[in-house]
Parts: C-alpha cells; structure tokens; sequence
C-alpha cells in the first residue's frame, strides 16, 4: 500500500530520531515507525543531555550535522559545563531540559526535514529475501518495503516493567512493549540477551521544601552544546541538591525481600554506572549519604525528577524513604520508581557501520545494542542512519577511529568487545581523550561531515577559519617571546620560577600556573593580536599550546600498548594491588584471569586506560 | 501509603480534568489518577473545541468557573462564530486548537490549582463498603482512601480498536484499554452495555495540495470562549474544505467486507450523528459528495486531521480513498483511521447530580454515561466534580434545569431518558434554546455559581454589570420613540413598513429587518446613549429585545405539553408523514411506537421539538 523506501527507522527515540534525519538529509527516503507519534524523542529517564564524556558525544553528533545538540540548546532549563577545574580535556556541557519541549522540538524538526515521513504502528517482523532485509511487517499487517532498515527498539522487545513484587509488560511507563523482532532474529541465528535499566520516582514540587537543599543554577555564560547559532532560551530554572542519610537507607533495606533485583526475579544485567539507590546502598554500605539531584522537568511544570533515587522497590518502601529525605518530609510522588526489562543483541554480531553481520541492510543502534544513555544511542544512531544510506548507494560506511571521537570509542568497543551491562560512555574509556575534547569536535569531525554531506560549505567554512585562526595564535606564540624584565614580576606573582633569558611564549604558556590571560598580560602585543580573535578560537589556542607536550607522550604510549600487546601476565596476579585500575577492571580481570595483555585488552569494562596502567605494571 | 482524599478523580480527559479542577476549587483535597501522565486532557479525536450546541457548553461551563473555554482560547490556531447569519440562539463558538498545547496547557493550568494532586496508574477497582465508595484500588496493588470517586475513564474499560478485520485491546491509539471497573460494576448490579466511535487518519499536511481546496479562515474580530479575560494567540492558521466523490465512495465500498461495522464484529452502537465516511455513503447512497474539513493538529506541526472520514476500514483502502480526494493526490498517512468498542453504563443508573442510585459518593461522568464529544464530557466532569464535593459536605446538590442551561438538557437527557448510541448535544434537544444562548451563559449560570464559591466576587460583580447594562438600554428602547419623520426613509430603505405615528423603538426592533445600528441611525439619542457601553453588552440587549415575544409563545407551548402529556397516539400513526420530526424520531417513533405523547416524549432521541411537533398535529 505505501511507497517504497530508502531507510526504514524502527523507533522514534534518541536513536531512531538522529538515525531518520542522517540518513533524509544525505538524500535517503525515510520513513520513521513509532508505535506512538505522540511520544518521539521522549526522554524516558532523566530530563537532561549530555554530561561527562556524554557532552562530548553531544558535541560530535553537532559537528556532523545532527540534530541532539540543537533541540537539546532550544529546551534548556539550564546550561553546565562540567569539570570546568579539571583540564579541557574533562570539561562536559550538560543541559536540564524542558522534556515537553524536547520531545515537541525534535517532532517538528523531523517534520521539517525534506524526505522524513512518519507512520505510526508497531514493527513486528522484518522482511528478509535471501540474507538482506527488505522491509518490515507491521501489526496492522501492513508490509513496507525498504532498502535498508535501523531498528532502534529501545527497551520496548519484550519489555517487562518491575516494581517491587510487581511485573508487567511495557515498553515505557504506560506503553506497550513491542514484541515479534526478537523471536525473528533468533530464529535468523542471532544470539539475543536481557538487559536492565530503571528510573527513579517522580515528584510533585509543589510538596517539597526547597529551604532545606542546596541550590544548583546553570552557568551563566551563554554556553551551549551546537557549534550553530542556536538560541537558547532566556529563562533560567534552579535545580537542588540534598542527601539520603542512614534513616533513608534502613527504611529501604525493609523492601530488599520485595526488590526484584535481589531476590532474582530481573535476571538482566543494569547499568553499573547508574546504579539503582537499592543497589547504592548495597554495595557501599559503608556510605552514609548518596547524593540527590533535584530536578524540574521542565519551564512551568511542578513535576520533580528524583536523579540519584532510581529504584524498583515497592512503591510504599520508595515513599517512605523518599520522606526522610531532607526537603521531601511531605512529598507526594507522581508515579514511583521502576526497573524495566528488556531485549538486547551483543553488539558483537555488528561491523564496525552498525550494519549486523549475519543480514545485510540492517542496522542496529541504541539500547539494543546493550548500551545506556540518550547520548550513547543518538551518537550510534546518527552513524546507523548515515551508514543505511553510504550502504545503499554503495559507498563506503562511515567509522570512526578511537583517536577522533568518543563516538569512535563507543562504537569500536561495543563491536569489538562486546557487553553484558548496559554500555556507558566514560572519559576513561577514551585512551585519546586529550584529543577528544568538547571544543574541537567541530575540528575534529565537520570535514567528515562535509565529504559526506551532511553539512554545508557555510558551516565547514566556519570551522575552518576558526582553526586556522587558533593555529595563527600558536603560530604567534612560536614565533614571539616573553620580555623577561616585564615577564619576571608577572612570574613571581604567579608562583613560577622566573626567565633567565626571553622565552617564547609558547614555551611559557605550558607551565601550569600560566593562562592565555596572564601572557596577555606579559605581551601587550600579544593582547593586541588577540584582540581579533573571539573567545572560542583563543580558548581552543590555549589547549593547543597547553596540552602540545602531552600529545607527543600518548602517541608515544600507544606504540607501546601495539608492541605489548601479546606480553604474558601470569595467572595467579593480583589485581586488586593495582588502585589505578578502575574497581570494574579489578573485578573483571580477577574473574578473567587473562594470560596476556591482549586478551585483557578485550575484556568488555577493562579500558585502555586500564590497559596502560598493567603494561606500566609489567613492564617494570 | 498515601493520604486519604477527599475526592478521588479517575482519568485525565476532559471530564476527568474538569472534575478534579471543580472539586478542588470548592475545597476538596482532589487525587487525579491518570493511567498517562503525559497525555492529560489529549484531545483524542479532532483538534476543536465548540461548535453547534457544543459551543454553548463551554461558555456554560466556562461561566461556572470551568477551565475549558480558557484552555481552548489559549491555544487557539483558529476561532469562528458559527450560524451568525442564523439567529442569535443558533450562534455558535468553535475553536481548532494545537493539540500539544491544549494537552499541556490542561495539565498546567491543574498543576496550578491547589489541592490537585497526581497519581499515575491504572485504578482497578473500587473500595466500596456499606454500599458506599470509599477509595480504589489501583493495578500497582495500591489502595488510596477516599469519600468520593468521580469515574471518566472515557473510552477506556475495556477498550478494543478495530481496523478492518484486525482487531487489538486499547483504549486509544497506541494505549492500554482499562480492565477491572466493568466487571466489578456489574457485579455490584450496575448494567453495562458496549458503544462505539471512531476517529479518522491522520495525514501529512506536506503531501496535500492545497491549491485544489477551499480556504476557511477564522474570525478576525477578537472572538474567544471565555469570559474572563484570557488572551488568545495572535499567530492563526488556515483550515481548509474538499469534498468525497463518487470514486471515492465505490473505492471505500471495496472494504465494506472487510468493515468491522458492516459485518457485524462491532457491536456497540456508534455515534449517529457523527458517522463514519462508510456510514454515510451506505445510508446516503444518493449523495454525490460529502464534505472533508483539513484541519492542522497545530501551529506548527504538519500533522492533519481529515475531519469527516472517520473510518474503520482497512487501512489500505483508506489510504487508497483518500487519494481520489481533490488536494490528497499524494496523500501520506501517519496513521490509519479505526474504531473503538469500549463499556459504558446506561445513565439511566444515575440521579440528576450524576452520583449513581446503587452506590453512594459514587459518580460517573462523561462517555463512561454514553455521550460522545469533548464539551459534553466536560460539562459532566465539571457537574460531577461539584456534586462530589457538596455530597460530602452534606450541601445540596448542584442540578442545573433544563430552562437555565444545556447541561441541564444533556444531564436531564440522559439519566431521563438513557441514550443507547453515543449521546451528543444539539439545539434541537433544547426546548428553551432561545433562551440558552452563547452570549447570555454568564447571565444564566455565574450567579449559580458565585453562591457555590466557583467564581469570586469580582467577577460576579462584572456580570451583574453587563445585566443592568443590558437591561438599561431595553429600557431605554421602551421608554423612547422613533419619530416617524426620521424613521421613514430609513425603514423604506430597510424594506419595511414605514410609521404612521411615532413608535417606541422597542417595538421598531423587534421586526426582523431592523438591527441595532438602523435603530442608532434612527434615534441620535439613543446612539449617543450607547456610547457607553460595550459591544457584547450591546449585543445582548439587542437579543432581549428582538426575541422578547418569542419567550411568551415558547412558556404557552411548556404548559401545553404538561398538560396534553397524557394525551393518547393511534397505535397505527404514520410518523413518516411527519416531515417535521427528525428523521431519528420518526425511526424511534415507529419502532416503539408509544401510546401516549408522554410515552414518547421518554424515547431517547426523541426531543421536545419533537413531541411539539406531535402535539401540535395531534391537537389538530
């Protein structure tokens, strides 16, 4: 009954959205099935973007062309950059957004997005002609044939919900779950698995006591994730921050014989880094408080979202507890917390393109792959909609290295390694990660973007002055020194050893206690030069000339993780020896017991980072 | 685990929403309970509010204090006075409303009214005890206490869609049917029955050529629903008008087979006078055409709803008839139209403030009596919600007569006369129409309901202002003359009698070629006079005095049907000699056919008109 299509997108989240819009705008015709065009792009969790090393992701798929960073900066209550006292290289935007708004922003920019129709209905088989996809079922019975398909099914296969001793089917808080893909692709010979997630309750504002929390507001800077002029919004919302306490904890500890966790009724893996307060307070019963972000979720609505409180205890337990929490002794929840079910597919059975290896065509990205995070799922299903159509036209699929982005990262560890709990982008999981930073992922992917199309000679031009321009200031700082009569006093000041002799500036900014703002002061025709420049273009000049030294060290530790790689460990070795390892690597090394550094390489959780610290550790 | 409530409200529609505003504003602590927080107040079907008889409603309840009318001017995309060049009784305000907005402006505008709280989840049964009501249990296992339950769960109680011969559980598009209340009513002794309505497809607005329809334009005069000063969008947007034709009906004919209608898998009676396109090319095979309104969902979406092809047909010869339409050539659909089987409980069951006679504290309102329509559903929730808390106050009832109000017609209708098709208010049903106008609902029912506590003094204060005005100027007119010398002209020129003596311009006004501003022309006094006051205000004398007689004719005609009430019918009377009568009574009329007018003026759809129309032919 209905035209055919380039790209068929199968769900209308993070994922489906980014996936729908790459690949309409490389010219594909797309059709995007949601079971519900009431709810695309709906935030299932917490009301924000982005976040550590999640920002970063925000900011590449804004390089490329995609669409997350812009609705995220439309929506927004409020606006961070995180680790702003750590090195650039840690600094991560994070917006609280609006989640009405959110989801209505993306809807109608889909809507304005030539070669993007919609179809509302559930997915429940794909069309399959000899090992290539070539449509989808769905269950109204309709058949719609396509040349490529993305499933980006969320936690909606065989979604089971839990609250407490509570069960049922649901892909999301009041909707379906979808099923019949999961039977059909096992029957094709993939191998599928259960993973969990949840989400804390939510709150009526109007029943808290804002008195006693701390207040939290966004910066106030003009920040934002797109490299586009977007605008964001004028209005500003606060945000809080209280405590659980050892009365919170006893009070939950009388629901662990109901919690479908401990009791074994959820047989999937959650999100180690996302943990449930159930399972805070069980694994570090040492601790006497976990921390509570108290967060609107949205400009005018009173509704609260309790981040830090996810939870599938029973729902008189969350309540309880809730009220001895400072600020929320009258609280009136919403709707409780809830652990969700759901189906995933080892990543493992993907190309590097998302595109999976046993059908041709079809394209995985999101939660099904065993991932957590909008950003995590928007980032793969840019890449999956962009690679549906490369794959199509024939033309090469889009990868992207571990060195130029954390989507890179993602992806290569997800294929290649595989996971068994929900996948969460980290900073530490980037062993380049001075070089993936949040302030070049223009520099970094917008020339990729503009070879592939997906954006235009305007904005590619953009980027490129604004590199050549932080190139001309290193330039300067190379080929301009430090008076030392007017440098030395300046020095002094700053608590660093004094010049000799003049210095180039470039030498001179790489001393820690040395900013762009000092030389200025040191150089006046320096700040002269500068003046042409805007604050973007000096800001990226500074990380150039400051991390300079550091570059030359990585590249140098990489070679040796190559060489290294097949060295012995012997089986009896202790990990637990090594606190630089991260408490997953420990453990999992542990279990593992891996007879080389290759082999430990590999394990899903041991980052490269990990990596690094065995080999300084073995190497000695 | 939770409060006890004064006033447990169980769904978010219309009814719901009103009810829970009411309750609260007389006092009552009030718990809605929503299976969806995120789709309060959704308009499930078209994106109006108003119209014909409909319009009326709103600006009765709206004149109570309802939050209808000012979420309707709030997101209006579009207002129109239908029937203006009818009389003033027929005038009618309509609205096309952005659906997102209203939704959320409905939940908004609740989250602001103290003592609403939320609860989503889906209530399976009722706490009842002594056959009184006292809470409900809800599917997550929790109970919640409480002295009065208002049930709206609208299309809900065990809902199925229907599409073709495909057939699934839901209570609308893409939700959950509710389960459990049906089955404990009927155990409790209520008596149940199915219904059915239907919605169309929803298309995209981007595959329309709007060139091949007619444009309709809103009203450019500053019309809105509310009497208070709500401000309404500056921003509109266009509807437009095409038309069936006979392709389309013989391509729609392909699925009557397929129809879940025709071929009897719908049980439930649908709504007679808002028919599905299948209904009506089958019991209107003589007409060549019927008329399609494309209306956007929104102001910026490119959503459409196809008004006037509400269908259950399969979704294949939907698509396949709309593309026959002028304008739809190319038409894309986002989602097939259906049809919805749901329980409702024959109204009959209820006394006139809505509370059930079989269990005390207990009230229904909306489709769950057998209505169909946003504004009737809102009247009852808003009566509902009052009666919910006078009940547990031991204050009296609020019943409104049918003599004041339309929602005194619709409530005395229905628990009168019970209804077996979805009920939906028409003027015809009002034998007081004249006096039950849009301009005068404020003068009819805010004094009502500043003695409930509803609406504060200040605006009572501003429509005893608007009555005295009114009543001044009639005063006016009855106390002063045309004179003849300045009339005559004018009224040659009207095309009415000239005077032969000077003549009150009361009487002048009252011919049906004379208005206001030809009485203004007439008498320069009387025009400087008017200066005063407002437009509406001026507007309303004008009806009073040109429908003065009219008032004494329509109470003679009231007594004469009290009296003849008894008054016995041949059992053989051919009512389809009857022009007069609507084509729905003379198929009832023939049905049953009663043995007395009192026996007929009881028959569902059969109205007053009606009966006069009988009685005056019988008294012949």
């Amino acid at each position: 009954m209905f035209y055919k299509y380039d790209v068929i997108v199968v769900g209308g989240g993070h994922a489906g959205c980014e996936a729908a819009a790459a690949a309409a705008n490389l010219g594909s015709s797309v059709l995007l099935i949601t079971m519900n065009m009431g709810v695309i792009a709906q935030m299932s969790c917490n009301p924000a973007m982005g976040g550590v090393a999640k920002g970063q992701i925000v900011r590449e798929i804004d390089a490329m062309g995609g669409y997350s960073g812009i609705i995220a900066d439309k929506t927004t209550i409020q606006f961070r950059m995180l680790n702003r006292s750590k090195g650039p290289a840690m600094w991560s935007p994070r917006t609280q957004n609006d989640r009405m708004r959110f989801a209505e922003e993306w809807r109608l920019a889909l809507e304005q997005t030539p070669n993007v129709d919609f179809w509302q209905d559930m997915v429940s088989s794909l069309l399959v002609k000899e090992g290539k996809v070539c449509g989808v079922k769905t269950s109204l019975g309709v058949e719609i044939e396509s040349n490529a398909v993305v499933l980006t099914n969320g936690t909606f296969l065989n979604g089971v919900i839990h609250i407490g001793e509570k069960k049922m089917g649901g892909g999301r808080t009041a909707e379906k779950a979808a099923t019949g893909i999961t039977e059909q692709l096992v029957g094709l010979g993939f191998e599928s698995g259960r993973m969990k997630t949840g989400t804390p309750p939510r709150v009526d504002g109007r029943s808290l006591d804002y008195s006693k929390m701390e207040e939290q507001w966004g910066d106030d800077d003009g920040g934002k994730f797109s490299y586009t002029d977007t605008m964001i919004p004028t209005e500003k919302r606060c945000c809080w921050i209280t405590y659980t306490n050892p009365e919170v904890h006893e009070v939950l500890k009388e629901g662990f014989e109901k919690s479908p966790m401990f009791t074994g009724r959820i047989k999937g893996l959650g999100p180690r880094y996302c943990p449930s307060i159930e399972d805070k307070i069980n694994r570090f019963a040492e601790r006497e408080r976990h921390q509570i972000f108290v967060e609107p979720e949205g400009f005018n609505t009173v509704e609260i979202y309790v981040n830090g409180f996810s939870t599938s205890l029973p729902e008189d337990i969350q309540l309880k507890a809730l009220r001895l929490i400072p600020g929320f002794e009258k609280v009136k929840m919403f709707r409780p917390g809830y652990a969700i079910e759901y189906d995933y597919f080892p990543p493992t059975q993907l190309n590097l393109s998302l595109e999976t290896k046993l059908i041709n065509n079809l394209f995985f990205a999101g939660q099904i792959n065993g991932t957590t995070g909008y950003e995590e799922a928007a980032a793969q299903g840019f890449i999956a909609g962009v690679n549906a159509h490369q794959k199509i036209n024939n033309k090469a699929a889009l990868i992207l290295k571990r060195s130029e982005s954390y989507i890179g990262v993602l992806i290569d560890d997800l294929v290649t390694k595989g996971t068994e709990e929900p996948y969460r982008m980290f900073t530490s999981r980037a062993e380049h990660r001075l070089l993936l930073r949040q302030d070049n992922a223009d520099e970094r992917l917008s020339p990729i973007a503009f070879e592939l199309g997906l954006i235009n000679q305007e904005r590619i031009d953009k980027v490129k002055i604004k590199v050549e321009n932080s190139l001309n200031i290193v330039k300067y700082t190379k080929e301009h020194s430090a008076n030392k009569e007017i440098a030395n006093p300046i020095l002094e000041e700053l608590g660093t050893s004094t010049l000799n002799q003049n210095v180039k500036l470039f030498a001179l900014l790489g001393r820690p206690q040395i900013t762009m703002s000092n030389l200025r002061r040191i150089n006046s025709d320096f700040d002269t030069f500068l003046k042409q420049f805007d604050r973007e273009t000096i800001e990226q000049a500074e990380i150039k000339i400051k991390y300079d030294s550091y570059f030359e060290k990585e590249l140098e530790i990489v070679a040796k993780m190559k060489k290294m790689e097949d060295k012995e460990i012997y089986a009896e070795f202790n990990y637990h020896q090594l606190n630089s390892l991260s408490k997953e690597a420990r453990e999992k090394l542990m279990k593992i017991k891996p007879r080389t550094l290759g082999q430990a390489s590999r394990i899903s959780g041991v980052t490269p980072s990990d990596i690094s610290v065995l080999m300084v550790h073995i190497s000695k």
